[in-house]
């Protein structure tokens, strides 16, 4: 069995670290110089590694096995949110250079091919999961070409800055790959909550949303009897307090809905609302609870307009995520080796946020790993795990990435 | 009794409204240039009348009779919203006017004294009500000094622009009057839809306010389950909804409330908000109804926060108006002057908007003349009032001056 190397692993993760460290967190946003001197340096440590790297026209890091057979390609992304934690996307990274130097040390593993990958994008400065977009060809050249970041800067700008407009744009080749396996942090609590160590994860949940938007009439605040009022903002307090009275009973155990943005027009303590509009998103592991929530807010919408007072439309606010289901055979192999590593202290578990690795399964059997965040708390410079948790997230992955490839490459062989 | 000249009553109103005019609104907001051309055509308007006239050291424009006894004020604001009507205020300046000529033209009214007003920014520019209150020596020097328009201009600044700087302010002398009357369109539905043509202000509404702030957790909105989130914007729709649920149970036929304000932080669409804050408004012409919301607010909050979720925090959002009771003897004058020139066409009403009049009810016996809003539309280029209730509305305020003059001099002199 392959032996990862703690401060091998411990040490590259922090090199990355202060590469656009600020106090406890890193900023290193897609494309930025600091996300390009990364990228850089991911490259020739990948080369150091013994694979063939390249970065590609949208900014993907891509490390290639030299050693034939069905190959296995782990990573993640190395660009951060604008004020982002270390581990996000990092640990992923350096775990596929780390599995890949573990096989190659052990006489048993050395000659499985282990592809590695730094996405680019993942955290949205231009568009969501560019970088696994791209490489399973799924990114829309429309999308592209209405990629602006929050400053007005185009990605076709950002790409000639970074010196990437004449690269070439890598296309995975389904056909050389047993699967991806993406290895991340939590960003949530419950490992934590359970007191386990290790996450398998059964499915990225899907996400719906749909934008409510409520018209009325804008009244004097003092002159405007409630009788004839149509006030755009007391139709979204009732409709919001309703979707939390009424969800609850038709949700699974894990599904989560969130009204976190809206407005007021014109937002003013003495002037009755005409217009205001709110984002309800949800999510879940599976469709059943999706369909439910989708009908009941068809029923309150419907029974809310006809009352003849404000008129609500409901529309979806963006395309939906469908759930995706991780590769079954994948996850054995994860499960297994989490089992020989931390008995009785790993479970299944669906994954709420997003993540490549949800692209990157339209192509390949994907499976991803998680280890605990401490706090629950990502996306924020104090997001951390504890080492130990992160040295055998990495010995479980150098583990089941041999299992996969042995058994992806004697089947092979044996067919 | 005086007879109220029609033609010369709407030909000042239009002359005014041409100052400033936008379409069929007017732009004449308190210490532009427009508004202070509008002030100088009044004084000289209250001088042609045969009454002394300034305009004081903030603004207001003041006529002072040359006849002796005790006199009656009658005026409002010529200053008007950014994008105002033409008869926010107006209407009650220019019939203080014509209430001024039509005594002076009758034998029978010529000797009684009539002095009028235009306060100055009613519509808070800079200090709601500015006028009134330093007429009324009302106005704090820490509230004149912090008075900022919404373009950073000072009013110190707008004083100093407008001419004004060195000019001496004029207090009111209670001794010298018997009353003050404003008359104002309605600036809401209900006399059009009672079919009633005059309205004698009761009372005007009192106005509490309360800032609600929710404290809870921001979080991600995939992975953070439900059962651990502490949602403020969740909160928020519950209290919100709630009080609309509670409130109508405690209100009085007129009571009205509004949440018009409100904020989430960080308003995304994917976090689970942290902050939120909502500003509560609620009115009525007596305490009652007032306390008992105050009541069902703190129930609701002390419920809430007892669940140890969301912490909510209920604080008074600015000082409370109180209600306050127009004079009964003035309201009678009026009353009578209604019944005999629209029988059965009046009615008491309370005024849900705040005027001047609060503040000069603190230091004379004050009342309120309405006429109807076409469409109870207000604060807006389409505000306007039939012809016929405009003249309508002049001549029962002159009738009821005329009342109200000879019986407090008739009164004093058999005193």
């Amino acid at each position: 069995m392959p032996r990862t190397d703690p401060a091998r692993l411990l040490s590259d993760l922090r090199h990355l670290r202060s590469i656009g460290a600020q106090g406890k967190g890193v900023v290193r946003p897609a494309f930025s110089a600091k996300d390009m001197e990364a990228r850089r340096w991911l490259k020739a440590r990948y080369e150091e590694a013994g694979l063939e790297a390249a970065i590609d026209g949208v900014g993907n890091v891509l490390g290639r096995s030299r050693q034939p057979g069905k190959a296995l390609l782990i990573g993640s992304h190395s660009d951060t949110q604008p004020t982002g934690g270390w581990l996000d996307g990092a640990l992923g990274v350096i775990y596929g250079l780390e599995v890949v130097r573990a096989l190659a040390a052990d006489k048993a593993t050395r000659k499985l091919p282990v592809d590695t990958v730094s996405f680019q994008d993942e955290e949205s400065r231009f568009v969501g999961c560019l970088g696994s977009r791209s490489l399973t060809g799924t990114l829309a050249p429309e999308v592209e070409q209405a990629a602006v970041d929050n400053a007005g800067v185009t990605l076709a700008d950002a790409l000639r800055e970074a010196g990437l407009a004449e690269a070439p744009r890598a296309r995975l080749a389904p056909g050389r790959y047993a699967g991806f396996v993406e290895a991340h942090i939590e960003q949530g609590p419950d490992l934590e909550h359970t007191g386990r160590r290790i996450g398998v994860v059964s499915s990225i949940v899907g996400l719906r949303s749909i934008r409510f938007v409520f018209r009325g009439q804008q009244n004097h605040a003092g002159t405007t009897m409630m009788a004839r009022r149509r006030d755009a903002s007391a139709a979204l307090y009732e409709l919001a307090s309703r979707i939390n009275l009424e969800f609850p009973k038709a949700a699974a155990e894990r599904t989560v809905w969130t009204m976190g943005r809206l407005r007021v027009e014109p937002n003013a303590t003495s002037i009755v609302p005409g217009y205001a509009d709110l984002d309800l998103q949800f999510r879940d592991a599976s469709d059943a609870p999706l369909d439910a929530f989708e009908k009941i807010v068809a029923r309150l919408v419907a029974e809310m307009n006809a009352r003849g007072g404000v008129v609500i439309e409901a529309t979806p606010a963006r395309a939906p995520i469908p759930p995706t289901r991780m590769d079954p055979g994948l996850q054995e192999h994860i499960a297994r080796a989490a089992e020989r590593h931390a008995p009785g202290k790993w479970q299944h578990m669906p994954s709420g946020a997003f993540h490549d690795a949800g692209f990157i399964s339209a192509s390949l059997p994907s499976a991803m790993l998680f280890i605990p965040s401490i706090g629950g708390i990502s996306h924020d410079f104090a997001e951390d795990s504890r080492d130990d948790d992160i040295v055998l997230g990495c010995q479980v992955l150098a583990d089941a990435a041999a299992s996969i490839l042995t058994s992806a490459n004697s089947a092979r062989t044996g067919a």
